[in-house]
């Protein structure tokens, strides 16, 4: 057993907002407040961004206030704020590089902060492990935890990421609605619904999940993990109309061809993020063009867009009560002695759904990228197997008793 | 007191789906059922095209089936699946015209039907009012209703449609999400939502609505009543960043300039449908590129697309409830005497939301658009008044308790 670490923690939220980001966030919240070593809570407005500014803003209050933790919880979107900032290498000599590091651990010094939660994706991963390193070189005990999230379930490591099974829910759901929608006139259409994932499928295959469960999905689904094969997207729709009005198509955002062209690249300005991914979209509708082009029947592109990271309406039961014990766990892991981890959810092999949660060292997690297996994709690679529906079924499982005021659900700022 | 007409109903769903037509229809078997002068009840597959082609179907069994119906109720888009079909003028003296009254009217006697309800938006009441105007000159005794359904919410003579309240409370909820998702950064973006709507800008100003509940709400809202004012556009994205960071804009598919153009003209193929409507999108898209020429700053665009019509997982309790209440007494109202009427609701005066139902001539309504009211519009032109979010706020409250299996809504095909 470690000895007891005394003193504040400090939460920060990083890169792109999920539906569940927020219930982490009161996980952690409330462990914290539970935990006997910790004293003030901390957050940090826009993630290490903010940190770096001293931006911090005080959560005591509302770690006694079960009512707005359980608001907070239905709230999409980083409550505290996020960023997309990217730490320089912790061993660099470059004055200006050692001044951020140097900056960051003032900002624990004076304000007595020994825990150190991080609520994000691969990105942020990538600024524990950064903080980590650094942290050993210096002589300032704090305890680095990283809490995962992101829609994308592209985390190595994880059975599954907090803030997936509400994205994924959405999606199949809402894809379930425009099959419906597309199915009520006797006119040929074909339908394409764009659905995000740069470079993992996990978030297209969960549109396949009503397959499992009454029939309704869409009639082809393609992943980024497969080469988009044009000639098989035109066949299966050519036979699909000899049984079907209106034909509806799945596809990632970050769909290539043979030879590692995106398929949106066309309509894109070839910009790239601060850790130089490319910006996509438009894969929609460059399909849909295509299809107007050379079947030229009716056709229509849907862009499930931000809605997709932000539906609070559309939450997992499962997603976000995992979201806030992930947080939970966290605490529990940081005054237990765990530094430069990353909680993560092991499945066990339970006939009933069951995930335990376990820390991981963030340096086996952090810039690695978990793809949809090919054992996931039919043997045509026009769909997913039912295994892979299996898989994804129990986490968009059971509905959230969420509160709503004058027809409108309710949200909590910070 | 009108003689009582023994005999069958028809039931017919046309036009665009929405997410409570299927709850009009529920109305309409539930009434025609309690009917002592309806025996049995009909479907018509894909509404009047369906009848031409004689694709009935019996609907007897789904009227005694309460669960059913409540499933009916939650399911999104036509069951009995639509058409887009336009009649010919019932005066035309041209063989092919006449030929397919005579079709029709051939088709409601051989099966003995004395009861047409039809569910539907402007052009379907313009089917009523032409089988009305037909049946007039013909010695076949018949009573036609008009059953308004449309989530543009732009028909005269009622104070509101039936499917407006549940796409407006989509539209509502969901823009207050994106404001969420786009305040979490420092940096400076601007996100344009397209929102539905042609000619009426009753869906984009639905995104306002928050503003009168807890003030989350779309900076600004621009309708179609309006002509779009570029330098105001821009001025006021200017104006907010001296404010805030991330400024989002709902703005309608039909937005025009002050010379008739279409701002998503550019981005259009011309092609008109078979009303001679002009088929609209891009308007958001042809925005974004707009304010990323000339301020260089994030942007992007994200236009709501089908799920506007058929989101039946977020349906307003207020919207189906009445349109089950619309569906019941169209067939009262007919059982009365009344034809050649389409159901509407009129709002009484008092402090509580209450609509009454009424029948008018569809005479009246056919043909017309019901546009947002100057009176309606800031003096800017740049959001809605409160009066116009109070018109609106009572049409999006209330939430339906849906049924779920397996962590998706049940729906039900017939």
């Amino acid at each position: 057993m470690e000895k007891i670490l005394k003193g504040n923690a400090v939460i920060g939220q990083s890169g792109g907002p999920t539906a569940a980001i927020n219930a982490t966030l009161s996980g952690v919240i409330r462990g914290a407040f539970e935990a006997s070593c910790i004293e003030k809570i901390f957050g940090m407005r826009n993630g290490i961004e903010g940190l770096l500014g001293e931006r911090l803003v005080a959560l005591d209050d509302l770690a006694a206030d079960e009512e707005g933790l359980k608001i907070l919880e239905q709230t999409p979107a980083a409550a505290l704020g996020s960023c997309r900032k990217k730490l320089p290498d912790p061993h660099s000599t470059e004055p200006k590089d050692i001044a951020v590091f140097e900056k960051i651990f003032e900002v624990f010094e004076k304000n007595d902060i020994r825990y150190f939660f991080y609520i994000g994706g691969n990105d942020s991963m990538d600024t524990v492990a950064k903080l980590s390193e650094y942290s050993k070189k210096n002589q300032y005990e704090i305890r680095l935890i990283g809490v995962p999230k992101t829609i994308d379930n592209d985390l190595v490591g994880t059975d599954h990421t907090p803030g997936f099974g509400s994205a994924a829910k959405f999606i199949a759901t809402t894809v379930r609605e425009i099959v419906r929608d597309c199915s009520v006139y006797t006119q040929r259409s074909v339908t394409i619904v764009e659905i995000m994932g740069r470079d993992a499928g996990w978030l297209t295959a969960s549109s396949a999940i009503g397959r499992i469960v009454d029939g309704c999905a869409p009639d082809y689904v393609y992943l980024p993990e497969c080469p988009f094969d044009e000639e098989l997207f035109f066949n299966n729709i050519e036979k699909s109309f000899k049984e079907k009005s209106g034909v509806v198509i799945a596809v990632s955002e970050g769909l290539q061809f043979a030879d590692g062209r995106y398929v949106g690249e066309g309509s894109q300005s070839g910009s790239v993020d601060v850790f130089g991914h490319k910006y996509l979209s438009g894969t929609g509708k460059v399909l849909e063009n295509m299809v107007r082009e050379r079947l030229g029947c009716k056709v229509r592109s849907v862009e499930l867009n931000l809605p997709q990271r932000c539906a609070g309406h559309l939450i997992s039961l499962t997603d976000i009560e995992e979201s806030v014990r992930i947080g939970k766990a966290a605490v529990v892991a940081a005054s237990q002695g765990e530094s430069g981890v990353m909680m993560t959810f092991v499945r066990d092999g339970s006939v009933d759904y069951n995930c335990n949660v376990e820390p991981k060292s963030v340096l086996e997690i952090a810039n690695k990228t978990k793809y949809v297996p090919q054992e996931y994709l039919t043997e045509n690679k026009d769909n997913v197997t039912d295994d892979c529906c299996k898989y994804l079924l129990p986490l968009i499982c059971g509905e959230c008793d969420l509160k709503y005021s004058q027809g409108l659900p309710i949200h909590i700022a910070i």
